[in-house]
């Protein structure tokens, strides 16, 4: 392989990667389209009834959904959580346990904020910092594991968000 | 840069594709794993039950997953179903539609079957081949977009896979 051959390789891979992580940020993006389509499908009130008898409140998946998702602004080492305030009572706590503070209408504001905050985050990021360890990931275990990188918390989360989007699917506005 | 640094650049970006493309891959065989543990949690007429009240049985959706997945062995271009009896049942039709012939016992080794072959298949294809289109878009569509890929395909159905388990999740054994 000649010089010339060999950089068009090195374009082409670079390339395949770039494209590859983009796909992976549009699959993350595409999940949040589908939330935030169905809390737009309803009257506000519907979503304090529970997805499904004696489970999660779909206000508290929207919630729990943005406490999750806010958490890789510290784990990437972007910096702080837009709305720590809501760790508590959608990450830690479970549903009901923690008095309701928090309106349908005022979640639905902070779960856009979080996406175009973290859109723009994802798609400046270069395929190198995809590759590094997360914050909570200690040198020794990602050097055992480097597969815990901050691209497998994308793919994670991302998974996390269909999951949920699964259970609020089985809302029902009449009951 | 020198022909020695073009060299390792290459390397590099070649090891962070292939590396990529394995952290999808067992994303995928991590949603397998959680379906295969919840299918072997409780005896199997419990999975005759709705997941959730009016909702589709806990043994339709493991024959739903087997079919979709399924799918993705004629769409890579890697032959034919392996149990394309299952199609018209579990892909086609919704639940209950279909005079039920199918034990748990016999899906859910389906499901083992199904995975084993995928993962072979999956962990041997190169970069090249997760890049290229899959055979149910047409070359002008793919032209447009070339995010229509064979990639892509496993990530929507990790995702799909992510999106039932959180439903299998509300399985009430006792019901």
């Amino acid at each position: 392989m000649n010089t010339q051959e060999k950089t068009i390789t090195t374009n082409v891979t670079t390339v395949t990667t770039k494209q590859i992580i983009k796909q992976v940020i549009k699959s993350w993006e595409s999940q949040n389209k589908f939330v935030t389509t169905f809390f737009n499908k309803y009257a506000d009130d519907v979503y304090l009834n529970e997805v499904s008898p004696g489970r999660n409140r779909a206000i508290y998946l929207l919630g729990h959904l943005i406490s999750s998702n806010d958490g890789m602004i510290p784990m990437f080492g972007l910096g702080d959580r837009l709305f720590p305030h809501l760790e508590l009572p959608f990450s830690i706590s479970a549903d009901k346990a923690v008095a309701d503070i928090h309106s349908i209408a005022e979640l639905k504001k902070n779960w856009e904020t979080l996406n175009t905050t973290l859109s723009s985050y994802f798609n400046n990021m270069e395929p190198t910092e995809w590759m590094e360890k997360h914050t909570k990931v200690s040198e020794e275990d990602f050097a055992v594991d480097p597969l815990r990188n901050k691209l497998n918390v994308l793919i994670g989360r991302t998974n996390h968000q269909s999951y949920h989007a699964g259970q609020l699917a089985f809302l029902s506005p009449g009951v």
